[in-house]
Parts: structure tokens; sequence; C-alpha cells
């Protein structure tokens, strides 16, 4: 997508030919800063310290990840350590899982000479996946869209909710949940969203807001505690989110708060959904109550970051001192909670039935 | 309460014995400032700016505002204009309305010379009277805990779920939804509070885990996105939060994000009660959606004020620059979501039944 008209994606090969640069995504939205990944540690950081986030692209990082750690060790040793110490640096969004074991399938049977350029075409190759499989979850999202605003007043925009950032700067390109907001914006249908701010870090605020504002898209930022009063005064006519897993029965693991706005939209009848691509789905858990919740630090709760007056970014202590914090990263939206999962290959029911009639080869896995 | 040992109220006449003191809650919880007003216009500004909030509070605020106005201009017109100001400062705590009509009556027959006299007369006794209420909301609420934690195993500590800050700093003192916790703490129950940061504002963070820091209660800060997912693991025994407004029917509006928590509750049967003084009931509504929600100002999403590493005080800004925000103070909780309310004379059904058999005296009133 673009920024101030250049056309960016959130990670890709430098000009060297073998280092990976990624958009630093914890200086958004006051700074546009790009950082080198040169080692597999590099990597790991990135994604243990969210300067990628996001399943689709630390799924994406993993693999180049992957490549990093092969131009250093090609062995199948250090191929397997690579993939262990990538996988725990965030337990719940299974990409990172999806990415490492493609990744080591791609690379095991081959001679090690020829691992560190078949990793780095793979990776290249799931980029570029990334982007197409984004492009088909906005089509199909945006029908939705285009659904709504038939019932909508003539001028009256279509007011989407999301959750958290699952746009672009969450995955290669294009992103899951904002997909279909930009394909039917770019359709011309007159639309509207309305970005809860996600806390602890803010990434609806910092992020969807950016990415929203950048694209022209007409959005306003609200607290996270405000999406149930709006979806009663009827100022919400569907909640679009992304995924972090997706189990076979339909359950996903998203961005903690996601729950509480699925339950609102239920209770006031907003139809809900979760856009996700197929690495998203966890084929082997068979409900959300499986899914490991990652728990990071509680600092993320107790200090902020943000810009002062004179243009210094700083990070300030927002509580009470002395109290303590609890900081889980996501929860699980059950799927009799969720309308339908906007998928690659179109939408369906969040259920193992709805599931397998999109995926059939994946029938009985699991 | 007692602040480092030293016993507190929120609000008192000064020594000179007519300007009134108040903590400056704005700047808690890195400065325990103490601000004296002494103008009508000073009130208005203490409760606009919200160096002064929570239902109770607000009310009590305008009582004394009524005292200070009278002083400078004793007349009918000085009284009206004064109640007129007073009451348009915050549209959504029925307290402020019922305050201001209190002092009304205390004063308008009496010739103007006896006015201010019998004004801080009676805005003094409803500072008393708050706190008496409130402790006896202490002692029916603790109940509730103590039936609670006859049923954990031993040692467990009955985890309480709260919103916002509807303790002693939103009252005179003791609290409303924090007096129960407070009463049975004291007692010896063995408790732990869930206390919602309470975006934006962040009353949560800041007020209620200052409170409790200081009287030596356990709790732990999460953010507003947390509960329902703490519910869903079962680390929630009950919910206890204030109100604002409760209608005729058990309708409640309290802090916007208490619906999200209440439906969350129902979701995972975790028995969910409101705290509340007479005072808050608004018997001429008959149901929460005519309840006027007050809109603040974008800024307060937009902004949040923290301590930096050298114990600054500043205002950053956290979200995307550029992008809107909407601020919408309150919403309301369904009496269907409620699993109690909690007044000075007991515990009833929210339902107009409930109500009634609590204020007998207020049958066919509305």
């Amino acid at each position: 997508m673009n920024i101030d008209g250049k056309p960016y994606r959130t990670i890709w090969v430098a000009a060297d030919g073998w280092s990976v640069e990624i958009i630093d995504q914890t200086r958004l939205p006051h700074e546009l800063a790009i950082a080198t990944l040169k080692t597999l540690d590099d990597a790991a950081k990135a994604i243990k310290t969210m300067q990628v986030r996001g399943a689709p692209l630390i799924g994406v990082t993993a693999a180049y990840g992957i490549c990093l750690a092969l131009r250093a060790d090609p062995s199948d040793e250090g191929l397997d350590r690579a993939v262990a110490h990538l996988a725990k640096q965030r337990p719940t969004a299974v990409n990172l899982r999806w990415a490492l074991e493609e990744m080591r399938a791609t690379v095991r049977n081959l001679p090690r000479p020829a691992r560190v350029a078949a990793a780095y075409e793979r990776a290249g190759e799931m980029a570029d996946a990334d982007v197409e499989t984004n492009r088909r979850i906005g089509v199909h999202g945006a029908k939705l869209i285009e659904a709504t605003a038939q019932r909508k007043r003539p001028g009256e925009p279509v007011n989407v909710l999301t959750h958290c950032n699952a746009g672009w700067l969450a995955c290669v390109d294009r992103g899951t949940a904002l997909s279909p907001i930009y394909e039917a914006h770019d359709r011309g249908t007159k639309l509207h969203v309305w970005v809860d701010e996600t806390r602890p870090r803010n990434q609806g605020a910092a992020l969807t807001a950016y990415e929203l504002g950048a694209h022209g898209v007409p959005h306003t930022i609200i607290v996270d505690n405000a999406g149930g009063h709006l979806m009663q005064q009827g100022l919400v006519d569907l909640g679009i989110v992304g995924a972090d897993r997706v189990t076979g029965n339909g359950d996903a693991a998203n961005k903690i708060g996601t729950y509480l706005k699925a339950l609102a939209a239920k209770d006031n009848r907003v139809p809900f959904y979760v856009a996700l691509p197929h690495s998203t789905i966890d084929w082997t858990l068979a409900a959300g109550k499986d899914i490991p919740i990652e728990a990071r630090e509680p600092e993320e709760v107790l200090v902020m970051r943000g810009r002062t007056k004179d243009g210094q970014v700083v990070a300030v202590e927002i509580a009470a001192p002395g109290s303590p914090a609890r900081n889980d990263a996501f929860d699980v939206t059950p799927a009799r909670l969720i309308t339908g999962l906007i998928t690659e290959r179109g939408v369906c029911a969040a259920s193992s039935e709805g599931l397998t009639s999109l995926y059939p080869e994946r029938r009985g896995s699991g």
C-alpha cells in the first residue's frame, strides 16, 4: 500500500540481495522507520518485540528468519535450532508454526549448498502468496460491505468496526480484516471505520488509523470500551476483525478484547466476521480452549509511549505506582458469536462444516 | 479513608469556614494535590474538568457550589442561575440534579440572610449522609463477597472485577462499588480485585488502583479488553461496578465499557452487581434508553497523561496524527444483565419490583 504516495510492503529483501528490511512498527505512527534484519536473532527479536506483528506477517518474517539462519549454518541441526527458536517467540499465532514447517519441508531434503537459495525463493513465494491471498479476502469480504450498503439510505456510509490491526501492516500487503474495506472503498462504496484503539499496545489507534488515514478511508478512533455502546445506538453495521488462530470448529483467537465486541455484536444483531488466510487455520486443534494464550509483559499495560508537544517520543507511567498488572495478549471468540469467516476461498460459516466446505482437502484432518 | 496513614475525605470545608477544599483527581496518581474552590465557577469547573468525579461526589460538590454561589448572590435569581449553571456541567450523573434540587428546596423559602448558613448546613449533611450511605452499601455488599468466599477453596481469594472508579474518591468517603470490598477486606475475607484501567481517562489504573493500594487490598490492573477473557478462564468470581444513573426499571448508566463487562459476565455466569445510593436512582425515567449520554472531548482519547522516568508529568499524543476520535463517556447496561443492585437499604433485583421493594415510598413515582 502507499505511504505518502510511495508503495510499500511490510517486509522485503534489501538491495544487497540477502538482508531483510522491515517497517519497524514499534515506531509508528510517529515515525516511519525501516529496520534491517541480518541474523536469526534479529528476526526473532523483531517478532518478539513486535517490530513486526500480525499473524500473516509474523509467518513471513519467520520464513526469512530461516533464510538468515541457513546463511550462517545450513546444517540439519542449524535448521532445527532456527525453527525451534523462532517458533517460541509468539505462542498464539499459528501462522508462525505453519511458515516454519513450510520452510523446513522446502529445504530439508536438499543438499546444504542448495538450501539458502531455495529458502529465499520459498520465503519470497510466501510473501507474494500472502498478498494474493489477501487480495482475494478483500474481494470476498467487499461483497458483504456492498450488500450492507444496499440496505443503507442513500449517502449514508456503511459503518464497520474493527479491533486491533489486521491491515496491510499485519500482513505483507493489503491486510485481512481491512482488505475488504480497502476493496470496497476503492470501488466507490461509501464507508466509515470505527477503530478500536486496542490497548495495551494501541495497534488500532497507532497502526489501523495510520493505514486508513494514509489510504483516505474515513475513520474514527474510539476507546475499546465504546464499541458496545455504538452498537446499541445503531452506529455499527458490521464488525470485521482478523485472527491469530482459528481452530477446526471455527473458534477464533484474536487480540484481547475481540470476544467482548463479538458479544456486543450478537446482543445487537450486528454481523461479526473474522477474516483470515488458510495459514491461520489450525486443523490440529478441535476448539479454541486449546489455543495457548501469550502472556506479555505487565509493563505494556503500565507504561505508554507517545509524542510530546515538542515532538519527542517518550514513555510515560500511566498507572498508580506500585500496582501490578496482567497482560494476556489474546482471547478466544467462540464460533457461536461469529457470523462468518472470510477466507481467500470465500465466506463460510464458523464451523467445521463451514471450513471443510471451503477446504475439502482438509476433511478429516486434525 | 487513609492516604499514608492520614484520613481524608474527597471534599471538605476549609479552615476559613467557607471555602471548599477538594482532592484534585486530575493530578492523581502521580501527585496528591488539594485544590480550593471559592466561587460558583470554581465548583462548576471542578465538576466539568473532573477534578472531582463520580456521581455521589459530583452531587456533593454541586451542593457546595450552591453555597459558594449564595455567598455572592443569595437572591432567587442567583440561586436559579447557580442551579442551572451547575446542572449543565455533566449531563449523565443524576446525583448532580438530585443534589441541586435538594439545595434549592432547602433555601428557597428562607429569607436571604439565612440562606448561606442553611446551605452550608445542608451540604454538610449531604456529605455526612453520603459516608453513612456508602458504609451501609458496604455492609450489604460484603455479604455477597463473603458468601462467595464460602464457596472457594481454602486460601483462594475471591476475585472481584470492577470498572472505572466507584471508590471513596468517587464519593465523599468509602465508595459505592468498592465499599463492599473494603468492608469484606477489613473483616478478614481474602479477596483480590481486577481493576479495569478504564480508558480514556484511566480512572481504574489511576484512582482505583491507587485507593486499593493505599488501603492494602490486593489488586491487579488489566486493560479494558481483558475482563471477558479472565471470566472465560474462571478467574472472576463476581463483578461490582458503580452507576451514574439507574432508571426505574433497573437499567444502569455507568462508565463506558460497563455494558461489555456485563455481557461477558452473563455469558460466563459470573454474578454482576451495580452498587449505588438512592440519589443515583432516577425515578422519572422508565428505561435506560432515555438517559442522556455525555459526549466529551476527543482529546481525552488521543492524548494521555503520565509520568516520565525523570518524574515529569506530561501529555503525549498516542494516536495516528490527524485521525479523529469520538468520546462517549457512558453506556447503559440493561437490567437483564445485572444480577442485583446493592443499595444502602439492601440488595434487590434490577427491576421496578426490586427497586420499589426497597423504596416502597417511591411506588408509583416517575
